[in-house]
């Protein structure tokens, strides 16, 4: 999967009693790889927020658990954006645990929905302009 | 949604900076339900991973967010057996905000499977009988 | 330690691949007994934040860990108030796990020192007259 | 302070509803740092348990928060060994926002205790020999 790949180190905090990693983490995870690329395009959420009275929020998650991460593991996030709307951006993303030899295995694959909102209102709201071009570069 | 019903109330743990329920723990929510619903049948799973060598982990979740969760709130987690086979069970759950002139708004929706593992090979395995009966006979 | 209990069930999200509850998760605990004990006295956190302009911020925690908790465990939160300042509180509090034949073994013990702050400056704020003199009734 | 230093961003999913840091979190990126510090001598706590039997559990925190940290912010974690025995190890630890024009402000200041345990019994245990010597090199 092509895209904005982020790495992931596995601590103590995110494993539970199974020893491997608690499933509502690997969303944790995702979250901090959207951040991250949208840093990459040049955009801080915090200067949205206060500047341009925009939030992101979570609409949807459809995630499959194929094979469990576990403590001390170097993950790669994977994220793609699928669609990019005025308001709303889609990704598929994918947690891969790398292999010594090359290549890794998914572990995790998702599509996230995520809506534009106003700050104060929680309405959903267009993107503000530069934001939605560079988005849509990338799509 | 008629079936089990766990009250959940929300504290600062649980919110982010925008002032909401952090997306992520909706499914810590929704896992604690399917715990005490699998106690209300007769299941510990403490229990089952000690002495029959079971534990669940979930494949897939299919979760959308309707409208937020804030502090204080007082949330009631429904939670439906959909299918139960031998070695998994499909859930329907929804996190609710009661009303206090009665009803309640529901927050998100979400779909999960379960899968019934052995607990040092994490393969697949059939759940104990009398489980299975147990779940069979609410579903 | 008489003063206020509060009952907290150990789930799976509360522990590590270590099979224990997670040393910072007892944090959590000791928030969710004080934010009770807050509503025991008639007073709530959003309610204080929205009209008063008052949010409680933790000063300094000193805990020590003696026993481990475990997924499952019904525990007990006790707090105490030990000292109550214009504009602070200090808590002592234990976490206690009841035994079925009765009393219970302190699983950790920690001193808790919260602040009382303005909730746009940060800074520190007396607290209101009736909230104070509720605090003080139980010290 | 002297020392190793791990940086840290904050994200979403550490935040609350007061727009800062939750107060248990800092004690996740506390033991990320000393994850990360093992490391650096060396040593993997997952090699530790399969091969030498051993765990770290945490005895006591004592933490002073002087200063909140917020969304995206760039930390670093501090950390310094006060004290090596032979099945415990005290760190000085603090939490430090970097200033774009040089230095840093302390957010948090803490002392942790540590114990090497047994992986079963979780009884003290005198750390492995190799571990104790690079401890010890470092204080």
């Amino acid at each position: 999967m092509p895209g904005f790949s982020w790495p992931i180190r596995v601590y103590f905090e995110d494993t539970d009693m199974a020893g491997v990693v608690y499933y509502a983490n690997y969303l944790k995870f995702m979250e901090r790889a959207r951040t991250e690329w949208l840093r990459s395009l040049g955009f801080e959420q915090d200067h949205l927020k206060a500047h341009e009275r925009r939030i992101f929020a979570v609409r949807s998650v459809e995630i499959e658990y194929l094979s469990p991460a576990v403590f001390n593991d170097a993950l790669i996030v994977e994220s793609r954006v699928l669609r990019a709307g005025k308001a709303s951006i889609s990704f598929a993303q994918e947690i891969v645990r790398k292999r010594k030899e090359g290549g890794g295995d998914v572990l995790c694959r998702g599509r996230i929905k995520i809506a534009c909102l106003e700050t104060d209102s929680f309405k959903p709201a267009i993107m503000p302009k530069d934001l939605l071009e560079a988005v849509k570069s990338v799509c």
